[in-house]
Parts: C-alpha cells; sequence; structure tokens
C-alpha cells in the first residue's frame, strides 16, 4: 500500500537539548510539499558538524532538532513539481543544494547555490517555512535540510543527488558530506598532475580523503601534516608517505616543507579549520606553479594573513566549499568513481552500530575513535 | 667591416649619482662573452623601475650605471655558445630570463628562471662577475641584465626575445616590460570570459595594458579604480568602461564594486603597488568563480590580510610577474599580436625624445605625464 501523500509515523533521533544524548522517539513525518521529496534513509554516518551543532557551542541553539546530513535513502514519494526523481530512485541528500536556475548554478564553477547554500541556522522547509515533522503536533526542527537520523525525511528535490540503484547505501553514503568535500578539494581545485607532490594539512576524515585524491591523482609524494600524531598510523593506508607534526620543529613547517621538497609541494590542501595551518598551507607551495586550496571551516575573527610577495611569486590560493562538486549533477559520477573502484570508501568506514545504539557513533567521534561510523536504520 | 671580437666605443646614458640627470657619455662595450649578445639598440622606452632604481629610494644603490630595460634592437654580434641568435637578428632585452633547463623554466606554469630570474642588485654579468661597460678602463654597472639607454649592449641570451624583423622597433619596444606585464596579467592569468566584467586597480600604465587585456578578451564591462580621477579621461581610450574613486565613497570600494555589479566583478587585476587596493582588488570579486591577480609590487613590509570566508567562498587569488610570460617562449608571439592588429600598442606611447634630451623621458615621468615615453637612439 502506497504511503505517498499520507503522515508517515517513525522512528527518529531527536536532540532535545544541547549535549544531551539523542533520544529515538516515534515522529511524524508529513507528505513533500512543492518540489519536495521524502527519503526512506536505510543508512547515515555521522560527521563533525552534527556533533558541533548538537554540542551547539558558538552555534545558534535550535532544539528539539533532527541531526544527520550523512545518508543514502530510497525515495518514498514526491511533491508537486517534482520531475526528475520518482519513488524507488535510490538517493543521497545532501546539505547544500543546486537549483540549476541561479547564477551559481548557472557558472561552471561555482556550487554555491544561491536558493538552496548550506544555511546551518535554518530550521524549517523553504517551502513554507514549516518543520515537516512533529511529535503530538509539537515541530521539531529540520537540520541542513537533510536531517537524515530518521527513518523517513522530507528533503528540497534541488538536495537530492539521483545514483547508479546498483551502488551499495551503507558505503556510498560518506559521499553524502566529509569524503566529497576532502577528494574534491584535491582533484576538483588543487588538480595535482601526475607526479607531483601534494601536503595535506589535518589528517581527519575530510584530510584523508583529501589524500585519497592525491592518490588517485597519481602524486608522487603526499605529505602529511598534523598536531596529533596519532593520526599517522592510520593515515599509511590512505597513501600518506610522509609525515610532519609542526611541534616537532622549531622552525615553521612551510619552512620544513620547503626543505623536505627542494623549495615548496606542487600542491596543498589544509584540512584542519586552524587559521595558522591555513597560513602555512599556503606559503608551504612551490613559487612559480604551487597551488594551495582551503577547506577547514575557519573561526569567525581570524585573519588570513601572509606577505603579498609570496602571491606575486606566482602561487595559487584557493578555497573550497563541499569541494567545488554541485550536488546533482556531480556526485552522481562520483558514486560511479567508487563502483569502478577508482575511489576507495570502505576504509573510510570504520565503524557501524544499529539506530538503536546511534549515541555509540556520538561518543566515538568525541573520543577521537575512527573516521566514520555508519548507522544502519533498519536495525 | 665587422665589429664582432671588438670593443666598441659608442654613446650611453650613465647614471653618476642617484637623483641626478643622466650623462651622455662615450663608453667601451667589450665583446660579448659565453652566452651573451651584443646588440644594437634603436628604440628605448622609459619605465618606473628606472627611475625607482636612479631615484635608489630604499634601494641599494649601484652607481655609475646604465640603466634601460624597455628596448628594442639589432643582434650585433653573439658570444660562444650562441647558436640560436645570430647578427641582423631583430631583438627586445627583458629584464628576467629563461634558460630553458631549471625546474621553473621546464614548467608550463611558472616564468621565473632560476638562473635568470629579475635581480636588482646585480650589477655584473653572471658569466664572469664582470662589466662589459667601460669608461678609461673604468667599469660601469649593468641594470637588470639590459642595460638599454647605450647605443650598444651585452645581454645574456636567455633575456633576448627574437621576433618578427618586420615589427617596428619603435613600437613593440614597449612589450619588453609594463604592457606585456599588465596585459598577461590579464590574458594568461586573471583569464576573464567573454563577456565577464573586470576591475582594474590603478589606471597607470601597466594598469592600461590590463585593460587593453580585458577589451581583447571581450569583457563587457572594464571598471577603472583610481585614487587620482586625472587618470580616468586618458583610460577612457582604453576601453575603460566605468570609474570608481575610492575617495567618492565612504565606505570599502570593494563594497561599491560588489553593489555596482550584483555581488562582485569576475576578475579584477591590481595594478598599483598599494596593499589596501591589493586586498580591495581580492575583496570584491564575485564568490563561487572570481578571480583576483595581484600586479603591483608592494612594500617591504607590507601584509596581506583577509577573512579566510572570503577565500572559502570559492574566490580565487593569484599574483604575476612578467604577465606570466616566458621571455623567449612567448614574447614573440606577443608582437605577433600587435602585428595582426590584435593587441594595441601605439596608444601607449605618448612621447618620443632623441636620446640627447632623455632627461626629459625622465622630467614627463616624474610628473605622471603621458604613458611611454620613446627614445630614439639614432637621434
Ligand atoms: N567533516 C566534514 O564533513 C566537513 C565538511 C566540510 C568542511 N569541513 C571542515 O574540514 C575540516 C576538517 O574536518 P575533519 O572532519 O577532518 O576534522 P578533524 O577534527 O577530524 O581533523 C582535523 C585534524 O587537523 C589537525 N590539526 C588541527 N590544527 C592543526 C594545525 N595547526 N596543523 C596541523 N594539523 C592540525 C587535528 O589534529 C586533526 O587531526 C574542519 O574545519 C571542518 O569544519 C568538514
Ligand atoms: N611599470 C612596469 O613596467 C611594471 C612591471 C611590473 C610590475 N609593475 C608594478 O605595477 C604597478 C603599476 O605600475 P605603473 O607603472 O602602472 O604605475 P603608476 O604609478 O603609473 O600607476 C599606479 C596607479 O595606481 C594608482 N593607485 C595607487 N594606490 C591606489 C589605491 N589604493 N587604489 C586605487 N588606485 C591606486 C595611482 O594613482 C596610479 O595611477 C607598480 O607597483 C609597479 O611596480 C610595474
Ligand atoms: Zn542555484
Ligand atoms: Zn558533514
Ligand atoms: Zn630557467
Ligand atoms: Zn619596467
Amino acid at each position: 500500500m502506497s504511503t505517498a501523500g499520507q503522515v508517515i509515523r517513525c522512528k527518529a533521533a531527536v536532540a532535545w537539548e544541547s549535549g544531551k544524548p539523542l533520544s529515538i522517539e516515534e515522529v511524524e513525518v508529513a507528505p513533500p510539499q512543492k518540489n519536495e521529496v521524502r527519503i526512506k534513509i536505510l543508512f547515515t554516518s555521522l560527521c563533525h558538524t552534527d556533533v558541533y551543532f548538537w554540542d551547539a557551542k558558538g552555534q545558534n541553539p535550535l532544539f528539539p532538532r533532527i541531526l544527520g546530513h550523512e545518508a543514502g535513502g530510497i525515495v518514498e514519494s514526491v511533491g508537486e513539481g517534482v520531475t526528475d526523481l520518482e519513488p524507488g530512485d535510490h538517493v543521497l541528500p545532501i546539505f547544500t543544494g543546486e537549483c540549476k536556475e541561479c547564477a551559481h548554478c548557472m557558472s561552471e564553477e561555482s556550487n554555491m547555490c544561491n536558493l538552496l547554500r548550506i544555511n546551518t541556522d535554518r530550521g524549517e522547509m523553504i517551502h513554507d517555512g514549516k518543520s515537516r515533522f512533529s511529535i503530538n503536533g509539537k515541530p521539531i526542527y529540520h537540520f541542513l535540510g537533510t536531517s537524515t537520523f530518521s527513518e523517513y525525511t522530507v528533503v528540497h528535490v534541488g538536495q537530492v543527488a539521483k545514483i547508479n540503484p546498483d551502488a551499495p547505501l551503507d558505503k556510498v553514503c560518506v559521499l553524502s558530506c566529509g569524503m566529497s568535500t576532502g577528494f574534491g578539494a584535491t582533484v576538483n581545485v588543487a588538480k595535482p598532475k601526475k607526479g607531483q607532490s601534494v601536503a595535506i594539512f589535518g589528517l581527519g576524515a575530510v584530510g584523508l580523503a583529501a589524500a585519497e585524491g592525491a592518490r588517485v591523482s597519481g602524486a608522487s609524494r603526499i605529505i602529511g601534516v598534523d598536531l596529533n600524531p596519532s593520526r599517522f598510523e592510520q593515515a599509511k593506508k590512505f597513501g600518506v608517505t610522509e609525515f610532519v607534526n609542526p611541534k616537532d620543529h622549531n622552525k615553521p613547517v612551510q619552512e620544513v616543507i620547503a626543505e623536505m621538497t627542494g623549495g615548496g609541494v606542487d600542491r596543498s590542501v589544509e584540512c584542519t579549520g586552524s587559521i595558522q595551518a591555513m597560513i602555512s598551507a599556503f606559503e608551504c607551495v612551490h613559487d612559480g606553479w604551487g597551488v594551495a586550496v582551503l577547506v577547514g571551516v575557519p573561526n569567525k575573527d581570524d585573519a588570513f594573513k601572509t606577505h603579498p610577495v609570496n602571491l606575486l611569486n606566482e602561487r595559487t590560493l584557493k578555497g573550497t566549499f563541499f569541494g567545488n562538486y554541485k550536488p546533482r549533477t556531480d556526485i552522481p559520477a562520483v558514486v560511479e568513481k567508487y563502483m569502478n573502484k577508482e575511489l576507495e570508501l570502505d576504509k573510510f568506514i570504520t565503524h557501524s552500530v544499529p539506530f538503536s545504539e546511534i549515541n555509540k557513533a556520538f561518543e566515538l567521534m568525541l573520543a577521537g575513535e575512527g573516521l566514520r561510523c555508519v548507522i544502519r536504520m533498519d536495525a
């Protein structure tokens, strides 16, 4: 029996208060409205951004809220005006969208859609400013337009990537955010040529995905930089060939890297969020041709500072958002790369828990253990 | 009768002291040594860099010296090992070189040759650390390896571009420095697409050459920014369509430009040397796809400073040196662009004087009059 047009009652993990364990509740999920899609989530993984907004330190606290933004699922029903998706399609919901009509979506280079660009403060759907989730008639806030910690969720069609139905959703779900961000930063923005050297600042999940991009590009040397030496062992599995801990040296890490490489690396990708690492990542690239790419999200009052001669000596500095991927146009092809074994994902998935134990995924991340924990919704 | 292998006695304009008028003297020019070329200069033009090193404020003073680096001439003789030039070739000497063997010369992207990169402190030839110029046996320093304020000069073969002999040397001589720097900054580095908007900061000769690059690229709007409103009238001849004087506004010029353009220009090129203009030129480009290119030479202790979110929003920041042209490989093709009327040069040449009146060229530049004054060596 079709559930289209009906309210669906299902389980969701609700964050009632900042920093308190999520509680699994029965929620009501309203049908998708104009340009919306209701998705049955099968797998969702936990990303730092979920933890930041659960913790809500320095963020606008918005509770009760259903978090979650890395996921894979199947379309249950579609709202008015949705023509390119239908029930049964396999999809990844994405935290930032692509309306296909604004100046950014029309530009070949940008993925920063005017209509659906990430908005961490919004807790409702843009169509009517209302939530599709409720408990006993009381609305529960959305998160990033995705709210994937629920058996069913409603997402704007512009935030839904339709993917190959043969792709295993328990693996490719991690492409919704962190892995695509890091991988795309390298392959779409830094674009190392075969044989070039690449420095990766920060060896968390995003940095290791950037390293995977360097490996796939045929980089000759992948130099991992982290303040935390416990990151180095794991990083070896990701093709990182050399390690530098800035704390081991009494000169700036950019000078250490310049010495290791005869003047600087060809490319660098910063995945830390630390302003000092951003500056070092820029200054460690070779003059004449070096390209540095910033990925990490900085603090509000950080200032990027460098001597302009570092630029005049023909270095390039860029930043990227979601690896410069357009979610609907480009992500299906990244899934294909995984299917063709051009890109490895399994090594990022270090843990897996049933939905009932979702708080364990939070504990693992808070303890800095592993990279991605996949949460199985049907278990 | 050939002069090859002989010392040539000829006229040169010698700077004996900082800030004092040059004096035309008879000098002796030694034959070219290994990998060197002796050139008969026919036309030379005056660039700000000559004036800076004549003035020698904040520079290492090196006197007596023969200045000059924008010029056109004919090869008189070549030294040992020079195989790709011969007497009679028409050439432009260039202040920065291309050895064709170092990592920079091998890179498609860089023009910052390790061996022959600009060196303003060097006053001798690199082959033997000696000068080829003397007066009564007393050596006179070289400048930038070019010293074109002389009827004959000796230049390293890596700093000599062989050009089409049909090209009028009294015009294409200006491609030795400023015009190529500005034009190349736009066409090689900023690379505006047809129909895009471009902001040019600084409407001196370099900025107007950058504007010429924007015109040739088919830019839809060319917005000129200068603190000196007297620059605006002239700039109209260079395709600049709109003008902004930061002094006319009580908010940062990057905000003024963002309002004029619905979020920012597609490309900007900074040709001022002012750190404030560099920051504004970066922050005035559109998020998602904007590219800013720095050309101006900053002060020693300037710091480029911006909020990293301006980068993360997918703006690109680059710097360039000599418009990213490789002097020997690329400049002959720029001369061809002039020959094919794809690039206009005549409008840059606002004055012309005989060699005997070279000090008048300095006076014009110090008074801020005109763009380029061509000095005719045979007059
Ligand atoms: N996680 C995502 O999905 C995602 C998406 C987009 C952007 N980002 C941003 O990318 C960055 C990395 O994300 P992550 O999930 O991999 O984070 P993470 O915390 O797991 O990893 C960051 C790593 O950087 C290291 N580090 C911190 N300061 C450093 C410094 N000065 N020098 C060298 N190393 C340093 C830390 O020790 C840590 O290992 C964050 O700023 C995040 O906001 C993340
Ligand atoms: N002249 C060359 O051949 C050459 C070659 C390479 C690099 N450069 C560098 O390029 C820059 C420009 O050279 P030029 O010869 O055209 O110089 P110029 O002095 O003729 O022109 C610079 C212009 O910038 C304007 N300006 C200064 N500060 C400004 C600000 N904050 N905002 C807006 N406009 C401002 C000035 O009013 C002036 O009109 C210099 O820094 C120079 O060192 C020059
Ligand atoms: Zn859009
Ligand atoms: Zn995320
Ligand atoms: Zn070289
Ligand atoms: Zn010059």
